[in-house]
């Protein structure tokens, strides 16, 4: 930290491995952070625990969880994280769009995060998407990214009337999940602390089954790292 | 309506006098439409009784109010609509961007569309902004509806595993209030169903003053029709 004035970014913090990395990237640039967290019904609500805990190890100015209701009785659903639907078990992504897909669930995130940014005053929003060891969302390419930033610059006062220029930082784009988790390690990041399974036990342990446990649990062989996770002994790591 | 099977359209319904005729024009066009609003914490929540009644009145398939809370408790407000911010009554827009903007509210609003739309296979939203008589918000424009169309067909399983294609209607664009007023009432909207004013009494009768209700009843003059607004005793008119 400098001793001019700390810009201020608003970054989404969902409590997994990647936001606690982008969270502590965010602050490596030297960035006040505001972390917004989503209360959507997701079937794993478990990592909001960990959201608020990422943010407070992490040093965030403060966090903020915002309901919105995208299950089906809210009128959304169709998706395994939101609706009646079995979160896969089967292994590598085969390419496809997997049914743990959201609709349009980082458009609306990052809308929310970018009227958040506008209200207290900041132009830059962190999200940490990825397109190397990811599930195939569309909602996390860099094309999207870029897309919504041009909204985000035609869409607000802050751009219109005061001649801001947000930006959508999205540090993690082109990192392995190794090269993530070994940059999260040298900045002190505590993935113990972080949660990514979309198939929680209650007590919050993890599946090691589902998609997001697979991709955690290779990052971390692949980096050469002991892997922090608490799994569920029914799990089959 | 022909007898080739319908299409459906997402429309955005306020409760006021563009998106009732957005609505009319979505039906003229042959889609049958979900009518979706928005409880957003706003001082002018009346508007959703008129939505309702609107979209039953132009036979909407369905009518689904999202809530999601943009008031400075929520930690949005910043606006006019939201926070305890006085509803400007100075008469004419002065051309600068008014307090009644709502920070980032179209483009919540269209990724929340976006989200129902993909969720009942919808390709067609309908959005009943204005770049002609309107009050300055920035993401009522041309531009911002196109950067967000973008968006659209970048962030989504239905864009980009199925091939579809969305699309961001926005009828009124550049009509004037009076030209879409005079629209409206050739398509049968009656108009006494809808509610424009930003700061309504209690029993939901327009105050007379505000920017909206200024443009609304401009237009009714202008257009040479007989104004069905209910206008409080106080009211300038």
């Amino acid at each position: 930290m400098t001793d001019t004035a700390r810009k201020t970014a608003v970054v989404l913090v969902s409590g997994g491995l990647d936001s606690a990395t982008t969270l502590a990237i965010a602050r490596r640039e030297g960035y006040t952070s505001h972390a917004l967290s989503f209360d959507y019904s997701q079937r794993h609500r478990y990592e909001l625990g960990a959201a608020r805990r990422v943010a407070e190890a992490m040093g965030a100015a403060c966090h903020r969880v915002v309901k919105i209701d995208l299950s089906a009785s809210g009128g959304f659903g169709r998706s395994a994280l939101t609706d009646e639907i079995a979160v896969p078990t089967g292994g590598e992504n085969t390419g496809g769009i997997p049914p743990t897909y959201v609709p349009a669930r980082n458009t609306i995130f990052l809308s929310l995060a970018l009227g958040y940014a506008e209200v207290i005053g900041s132009f830059d929003i962190f999200i940490g998407v990825n397109a190397v060891d990811y599930s195939g969302y569309p909602d996390c390419r860099e094309e999207f990214v870029k897309a919504f930033e041009a909204v985000a610059n035609l869409a607000t006062a802050a751009a219109d009337r005061d001649r801001g220029r947000f930006t959508i930082h999205a540090p993690l784009m082109w990192l392995t999940k190794a090269q993530i988790i070994r940059r999260g390690v040298q900045m002190g990041v505590d993935y113990s602390l972080t949660h990514s399974c979309y198939d929680p036990a209650e007590d919050g342990a993890a599946c090691g089954r589902c998609d997001s446990c697979r991709l955690r649990a290779a990052g971390f062989r692949s980096a050469g790292l002991p892997d922090p996770t608490r799994y569920a002994r029914s799990g089959n790591r």
